[in-house]
């Protein structure tokens, strides 16, 4: 019996996207198991003794040949598992460091400006937002015109972001990139992003972000 | 030729000396290049234009047997370049990624918290602090406490982050973590990180943090 593969996840997140992507364009089945984050449904006392004991989701769930389950939190890890020893992550040492270095790029630079504020506006409402929130939505927003500013001037010249197929690094960054006008970013200056995103759209296997 | 390495950092910087430990713990000789962020020095035209043109470190320049140059931003990346073949990356598939999750834990949940306060209050200083960054100071204390408390929960069956020797997940988390009372945090009751410090301190070819 082969490894089985389950997705704990909100479907709103992004995050949570990245893995069943990656799964996607490896044609790997992937059970998805979906929670409401807003309802609290990752803070039970089931979940935080089983699944995740910080309450956090996404979290890969493996199920061995041998018969032992492992969970695996953070997306970007999770994608990396699957993605092993696939086409996704790149053969050569530096392309290879150089995909990570846009993994982190997106989960530092990225994630928390370009996500958030999707979160909070399309989700939480801006009406709803405590006084510490509303008081971080114009960094926000002006960290997360700079990511895409970078994103924008890497692809440029280059079809992804590293080497000449698409790797993890164009997985981890595509969800909250395609989905940025719900965080109030415009993208209509960016013809480079919008058009990496029509190639990660178009490639084979995968699954729209929505 | 071999391939030489040069660190292009800020020496008060975690992130850069997660680099530096790197190359220490493997014995790869590496040139440091320093520079004063915060008197700019990463601003000018020659660094923009030929290190990084996000005015960002650290980056590791690779110079190749070949000749040709190569710039690697992101510290985590840097690491994994150096390591990429050496036993500071698990040869277990699970364990590799799971080493990279404690990576991206440590980018997304303890970095922007931990030495974010650090750098603030020791080298800032809080009364030079904006507004917004002094309204930030205790949700980055109780996220950096959140953070510290999952390490150290972690660690308290275990010596290492990731199966039963020091790995990236170590080196990632190790700077910070052992200069967190300089951003106003208390291990005093972090047992378990305190002695997981000690171990990483003395692993053979080991530099400290200070």
């Amino acid at each position: 019996m082969a490894e089985r593969y389950t997705l704990h996840e909100d479907p709103r997140s992004g995050n949570c996207f990245k893995i069943a992507l990656t799964a996607a364009l490896l044609g790997l089945p992937l059970e998805r198991r979906q929670y409401d984050i807003m309802a609290g449904e990752t803070r039970t006392e089931e979940f935080l003794a089983r699944v995740n004991s910080n309450g956090r989701i996404p979290v890969l769930q493996i199920d061995c040949e041998d018969g032992s389950t492992r969970f695996l939190p953070e997306s970007n890890a999770a994608c990396w598992y699957l993605a092993d020893g696939s086409a996704l992550i790149p053969d050569d040492r530096f392309e290879r460091a150089d995909m990570l270095r846009w993994m982190f790029f997106e989960q530092y630079s990225h994630e928390p400006n370009v996500a958030t504020l999707r979160f909070w506006l399309r989700f939480v409402g801006k009406d709803k937002l405590s006084d510490h929130q509303r008081a971080q939505l114009m960094p926000k927003h002006l960290a997360g015109e700079e990511a895409l500013r970078v994103m924008n001037g890497h692809l440029a010249t280059r079809d992804w972001f590293v080497g000449n197929s698409i790797t993890l690094a164009d997985i981890a960054l595509y969800p909250y990139t395609s989905a940025a006008a719900e965080g109030g970013f415009d993208l209509s200056s960016c013809d480079a992003i919008r058009a990496w995103i029509e190639r990660v759209e178009a490639s084979k296997g995968a699954i729209a972000f929505d």
